[in-house]
């Protein structure tokens, strides 16, 4: 079995990713109706809006709201995402939302343009002065995500040595200030990892940083999240990002399609993690259950395969 | 790197998978169009139609119809699928169809009567019975299937000893009559694989037939056929069936919801082999605009990725 891991994490962002990229808009009811529904599954983090202005994505005008709306589950971190200051603090003041430090470093001008209004060193000073912020409330950095890790849209293939740059950007950071390392989230933001290089990328970051936990944002923009997902399992990664459903996908990463670009399944991974003998602490069956709730409330067919044909062990037991 | 193989080679299967799937009927142009633009990508086996009953299979009533209608290219080889001697016969008089040998066999009863009104073991000795037939036209054996080679929806989990028997047999027939090995192909029929198992029985398959060429059919059924695909790719695999868009799934597999069973997709596996730096003698660009046209003329959006994202080309050569 190599060195797959004996437990693997699972953060749901389906809730956010997933609504955000609708075009439609969903009842409050109807959403907290999903993210309940994925509280009881045994999922321990769950994404559920973003705190960002209602100019940029209209469906996150009500993020407040939501976070009132939804029946908290003790032991679930309910997550928030948040691109500056203000944004933080509406998550502050919010009674249910898990708080902790997060830094976002992109590794191209054209994708941090974008979704930033400011070049990737720019971003990268931007991050450093908000650890300000998080120490004012005592929050530690928990996770650092490199952004189009594996290529970006708009600025063609990330050389290695770009990602490896910003990883010892953290782990410098960390060093001087003394601070713990957060666990390292390579996120292949717009779909261009394939599993080789998962692999290679994961090893180098290894190297770079040997302390830390890594993490992995995949996407299955073309079609080989799941061989991603089990080379990073290859090389014993265990903890992932993910969408219910296979919801999601960035509205501005620079896809004409929008089927075409959601996360990796939550319940088509945690599936394959079973199957090969790995922990997940998660209820296959009540999350397929919240899948197939989750599509009936969106009202198309979602890229999940078995919230579809359903899993194995109904098949099994009747044997 | 591994065992990755220097070149893979991909037999398509959409043509007849997913046309004999759909509910609708298409026009022999339609049809005859996809299947030409697919002869166009560098692919060298297509499966056209199935020579069935049209009790069976209403679509494939103009089996004969199709070959007729489609502009056969130099080293394509058109394939019919046939289930007794009578559909046998029928390929036989076409003049445009690639004629072999092929063995099928079934791990389950329960598929096998569901398929073939007969037991697993009936099968064998139809089978085995075939060979006159090949043998009266001058044709090698060159396939050898195990369907439902890693679990049954009807029977539930097949032991790998189960399979290995599959192989002992097919080398004992050929090993008595002197015939040189076919392909032995292990077909994931209905979605039960998982990377670990395709390796195992890779390995094991490997060790009972050393002199046989493996090949893979594989169902992304429940989303890990990216996975799978990968798996074997590691144990050096460079033979598989797949379907343009994603297309297909045995309509007798027992599944309710027919998006759930399609094979795995060619493009989105070809790509998968480019970025690994494996050739396939395949123009991605072209398969992908096949996949594109079958789309438009299903009329539904397909499983497919990288026919609604793109490929890389685009965003790597602007940049």
């Amino acid at each position: 079995m190599g060195n797959l891991p004996a437990f693997v994490e699972f953060r749901e962002e389906g809730p956010r990713e997933g609504f955000q990229m609708e075009k439609r808009r969903f009842s409050l009811k109807a959403r907290a109706k999903v993210i309940d529904a994925l509280s009881e599954t045994g999922l321990k983090q769950i994404q559920v809006a973003s705190f960002v202005s209602p100019m940029a994505v209209p469906s996150m005008v009500d993020a407040e709201e939501l976070f009132k709306a939804i029946s908290p589950r003790e032991g679930v971190r309910y997550t928030g995402v948040w691109l500056n200051k203000r944004g933080f603090e509406r998550i502050v003041e919010l009674p249910g939302a898990y708080l902790y430090g997060k830094m976002v470093l992109y590794t191209t001008d054209g994708f941090c343009l974008m979704n930033n209004n400011c070049t990737a060193e720019e971003m990268q000073q931007k991050e450093l002065d908000f650890l300000n912020v998080y120490d004012s409330y005592d929050l530690p950095l928990e996770d650092a995500y490199i952004l189009t890790a594996f290529g970006c849209n708009l600025s063609g293939d990330v050389p290695l040595s770009t990602v490896i740059d910003y990883v010892k950007f953290i782990t410098g950071v960390c060093r001087n200030q003394s601070r713990p390392l957060p666990n390292i989230y390579l996120a292949d933001t717009v779909g261009w990892a394939n599993p080789e290089e998962v692999k290679r990328r994961i090893e180098a970051v290894r190297d770079t940083a040997p302390g830390a936990r890594l993490g992995l944002h995949l996407h299955d923009t073309r079609g080989l999240g799941a061989a991603n997902f089990y080379a990073a399992l290859q090389m014993g990664v265990d903890l992932f990002d993910s969408s219910v459903g296979g919801l999601g996908g960035c509205p501005f990463a620079g896809h004409k399609n929008s089927n075409a670009a959601g996360n990796i399944c939550t319940e088509d991974m945690v599936f394959m993690c079973h199957e090969l003998g790995i922990e997940t602490g998660i209820d296959l069956e009540k999350l397929i259950a919240a899948a197939r709730l989750t599509e009936e409330i969106i009202g198309r067919t979602l890229p999940g395969k078995i919230m579809h044909s359903g899993s194995l062990s109904t098949f099994r037991k009747h044997c």
